[in-house]
C-alpha cells in the first residue's frame, strides 16, 4: 500500500514531501494594509465569490518568517526541512452570507511550503523573501515602539515588492483583512482537455489554534510594488495606505472544509 | 472570468505560473540503467499497477538539462523563466495489458517545473542538479565516443546521487526503461479528511513530438546513491548496472489521457 | 578619485560591496566544543604560530545567524543586504607569548560576508547554513533550559556538518576556544609567480564592542562531520566532546592590527 | 607547511577553494557593445590609467556561461565544482603607451569564481545570471544566423541588466572592447587603518591560450540597465549601441604580470 501525505508515495511514506497534518508554525508577520479600487479585487474573485460588504477594496500585503514542523517536531532540529519565508497578498470576499479572507498571490522559498499551499489552495510560486528579524542585542530592532523593520520580495530575478515600517503602539488586532477564515480554490486541470477542470472546489480553512504576542500598529514609511512581465502586482498598487502591523505568533493548522464544488453544482464553469 | 492554466488565476491570466500547453523542450539526457530486486519496484507501484513482464527490476536514473517554453517561445529569451535541470528515477509497470514507464522520484530546480510536474503526475521536489554540458571548444566534452560526463543530485543540503559515464558508441536506442508512455498518478487529498482522496487517477502521457541526435551507449564509471532521512533512494541501490546512455533531444508535450479513476472504480482504495 | 572600501571602486563609492567599518552585528551563536589530537591543530597553523599551551587540541564548531550593517544601518531595512548565516571552525594558537583564537574553516551564504572575511583574514567559502531560531510562540524553542536547537552545514551540494543541542543552564562564558582575539593570515599570491606571495601577514582582530544575553551550557545530543572530496573537516572529527553553548549577542567590529609580516621577516617562507 | 593556492590553507592543500593555475574554460559569450560619454569611463579609471585614444567611451557588456577546471579536469566530472555564469562590463584604458581592456563591474554565481577573480583583479560580486544556451534540437537556438539569444543579470534580488540579440553573420572579431590584455587593480586595505592600502597594484593578464568557433555579429533587439541603490550601472546607460556579438570559446588562463605598484611609486595615492 502506498503511503505518504503528499508525493512521492512509497511503501513506508518516509520520502513524502509533507508529514501528515497537523502542522505547527512559529513566526513573525509584517503586514501592510491598504486600499485599491474594489474592481481590482472583484476581478480576482472567481464565481461564486463576491466582494465583501464593507471596505471591499482593502488589501493586506504580508511578509512572514516561519519555522514549521509536523507532530514529531523533526523539522525543527534539521531546520533546512522546516524554515521558510513567504510574502502574500490577501483580500476579502463573501460567500453564503459569510466574509472570508482569500490569498490571491503568494511566494515562498521552499518546496514543502509549495506543497502545503497546494493542499490548502494557496497559488504558490517560488520567490526570494527577506524581512528584518527582531533581536534582543545589537543593531537589529527589538519588538517595541520605535523599532523599524524592512521587507522585500523578488521572483524570477526581479524585485516585486518592498516595505519599511516603524512600530508605534500595541493594538488589539493585527489588521483586519487577513482576520477571517480563508476561502480558497483548489484546481486540477484535466489531463486530456486542459480547458476542463478535473477538480475545482472552494474550501474554507483557518488556524486550528493560535497564540501570539501583542500586535503593534506601525507607520508605513515605504511601500512599493514593481512591474514584472509575469506578475500582476502592479494592478494592486495602493490608492490609500491603511496602516502597518507587526506580530509574533504560534499557529497550528489542521485541515478545513469544502464550501462549494464548482464542478458538481455549476457545470457551466467547467470551461475556463 | 478567471484565466490561467495554473495558479494564480487572474482576469488576464498573465500571472499564471504556467502557459497553456503545448510545452516545448530542448535538452540533454544522461541516463544510468540498472537492476534492483523487483520487490523494490513492486512496492512503489500503487494498485492496480503491476510489475512489467520482462526485466521487472530495471530502473533508469536520468539527469536532464532543459530549456523549455510555451508556444510563443517567450521563456527562451528571458531564460530564468525556461531553463531548469532535473534528476529522476523511472521504473516500468503494467496496466491493462500494456507496459508503461513510471517516474517514482524526481527533483527539479524551478517552480514552473514543479507545477508542470503536478499536472503531469510527477512527484516533484526541489533539488540541486548538475550535469556536465557538452561544448565544442576547451576542456568540456564533445558529444562523441571517449567523452566523459558527470552528474550530481542533492536535496535539503544532502547529496543524494552522483554518476560519471564515458561515451562508447552510437546505438539505436537511449535505453529501454524510459521508452514507454508514462503511467502516473495524480492525487489530491480531501481538505476535511486527509485520509481520503479527493482525486486519485492514473493518467498516461508521452511526448507529442520528439527529435534528437544519436543516442550513445556509455560505460558507467561511477554511480552512487546516498542515504537521507527524508528520501528512500537507498532502497533502489543497484544490484547490477545495465549501462549508461547520453542523448540530446527536442520534445513537445501536449497532454495525455486518463487510464483509471481510482475513486470511481475502486472505493476501497480511497483510504490510504 | 576612486572610492569604496572594497571593489568595485567608483567615483562615488556607492557600488562598493562593503561599507566602511565599523560594522555592526546582531546574532545567535550555537557552539560545539570538542577535542582532537593536537597534531590535527598543529598542521593547520602556519609558521610562526604555535599550539596553545593548555588544551591545545580544543576545537569550537560554531553556527551563527547574523543581521549586519554599516554605520547608517541601511542594510537592516533592505535585509537581503545584511542578513547572513555562517558556520566556522576555531582553534587556538600561540604567538609572541599570547594565546589567540584562529578560524581555520568558514562557510557563509552571501558575497558581502565573503568580502568582509577577506579583509579580516577568514578563509571563507560559500555554504548552505541552517540553525534553529529561538521564538517566543509556537513550536520553535525559547532561549531557556530544556530547549533544543539543531544546525547544519553543506557546501557544493554535500552535507558537511550537523549538530543538535539541548540548553541546560546559564553559565558565565560562551565556551573558551573562541574567547581570544583572532590571529589570522591575509594572503595574496603574486600574479606572475603563483608560488610566491605578494602579501602574507598575520593580523590580530577582535570585537570592538560586545553585549549579549546569558550564555547557556548545553548537552550535545548529536554532532557529525561528513567527508567531502574538497574539504578536510573529517580530519577534525571529535575524539571527545567538551560541551555545547548557546548565546545571543550584539557585536561591533572595527579593525585590527598587524602581528607579523611574513614577507618582511621571513623571506624563506615566501615560497609555498 | 601550509598548502593551497587560495584559502583555507591546510597540510595537504585539498581544502583550498582554488586549484593551482593554469585554469581551463569552455564557454559561450554574449556581448553587447555600446558607447557612453567618455567621462563615465574616465571616472572609473584609477590613476595612472587613462582613457583609450580611440573610441574612449566604448563599453562591452558581456554574459558568459562557463565550465571550468584545473589541470586534472576533476571539476568537469563533479560539475557543481566547475560550472558558473557571469555578467561583466568592460571598458578600455591606456597605460605606458599601450591599450588595455579593464573589467569595471562583474557578477558571478559561485565562490570559486569570486576567488579566481580576486587573484585576477576582477571586482566580483554574486549575482543571478541567465543566458539562452544554443542547442541542436527543439526550440532553443542553433549557433547560426537568425537565432535569438536572451540574457539577464540580477543581484540582491533586483534585476540589473537584460539583453536580447539576433545573430546576423559571421565576422572576424567578437567585438573590440574586450580584445586587449586586461589591466586590473588588486587592492587590500590595511587592517589597522582602512584609509590606507596594504596592497595596491595594477596587473596585466590575458588568456594564455584560446580557441573558438566563428564570431557572429548580432542585432541588439533589446538592452536595458536598471537602477539599484547598491549599483552604478545606470551611469553606464548606452548613448549609442555599437552592436552585438556571440561566440563559443575555449580558454586557458595562467597568470599575468605587474604593470605598476601604486604603493611603491606613488605614496600620495595610498589614502583613498
Amino acid at each position: 500500500m502506498s503511503q505518504g501525505f503528499f508525493g512521492p508515495r512509497t511503501a513506508s511514506g518516509r520520502a513524502a514531501l509533507l508529514p501528515d497534518p497537523p502542522w505547527f508554525y512559529s513566526g513573525d508577520l509584517l503586514t501592510v494594509e491598504y486600499r485599491v479600487d474594489p474592481e481590482r479585487v472583484r476581478e480576482l474573485l472567481p464565481h461564486p465569490l463576491e466582494l465583501a460588504d464593507e471596505d471591499p477594496g482593502a488589501v493586506a500585503f504580508i511578509w512572514a518568517d516561519w519555522q514549521s514542523c509536523g507532530s514529531d517536531r523533526a523539522q525543527l532540529l534539521d531546520p533546512v526541512l522546516g524554515q521558510y519565508k513567504e510574502a502574500f497578498v490577501v483580500v476579502r470576499c463573501r460567500f453564503g452570507g459569510q466574509t472570508y479572507s482569500r490569498c490571491v498571490y503568494i511566494w515562498v522559498d521552499t518546496d514543502f511550503a509549495i506543497a502545503r499551499g497546494l493542499h490548502q489552495g494557496y497559488p504558490k510560486k517560488l520567490g526570494a523573501i527577506h524581512l528584518t528579524r527582531p533581536h534582543p542585542y545589537g543593531p537589529a530592532p527589538r519588538v517595541a515602539p520605535g523599532s523599524r523593520f524592512g521587507a522585500s520580495l523578488a521572483a524570477s530575478d526581479r524585485r516585486l515588492a518592498e516595505a519599511q515600517i516603524t512600530l508605534l503602539e500595541e493594538v488589539p488586532e493585527n489588521g483586519f483583512v487577513n482576520a477571517h477564515p480563508m476561502a480558497h480554490n483548489r484546481y486540477v486541470r484535466a489531463i486530456d482537455d486542459p480547458s476542463r477542470f478535473r477538480l475545482d472546489e472552494i474550501i474554507a480553512t483557518s488556524a486550528a489554534e493560535a497564540e501570539g504576542g501583542p500586535a503593534y500598529r506601525a507607520s508605513v514609511d515605504h511601500f512599493a510594488l514593481f512591474p514584472s512581465p509575469t506578475e500582476e502586482l502592479d494592478l494592486l498598487a495602493p490608492e490609500e495606505i491603511i496602516g502597518g502591523y507587526y506580530r509574533q505568533v504560534g499557529v497550528v493548522w489542521n485541515g478545513g472544509r469544502v464550501l462549494h464544488d464548482n464542478l458538481a453544482d455549476q457545470p457551466e464553469v467547467q470551461h475556463a
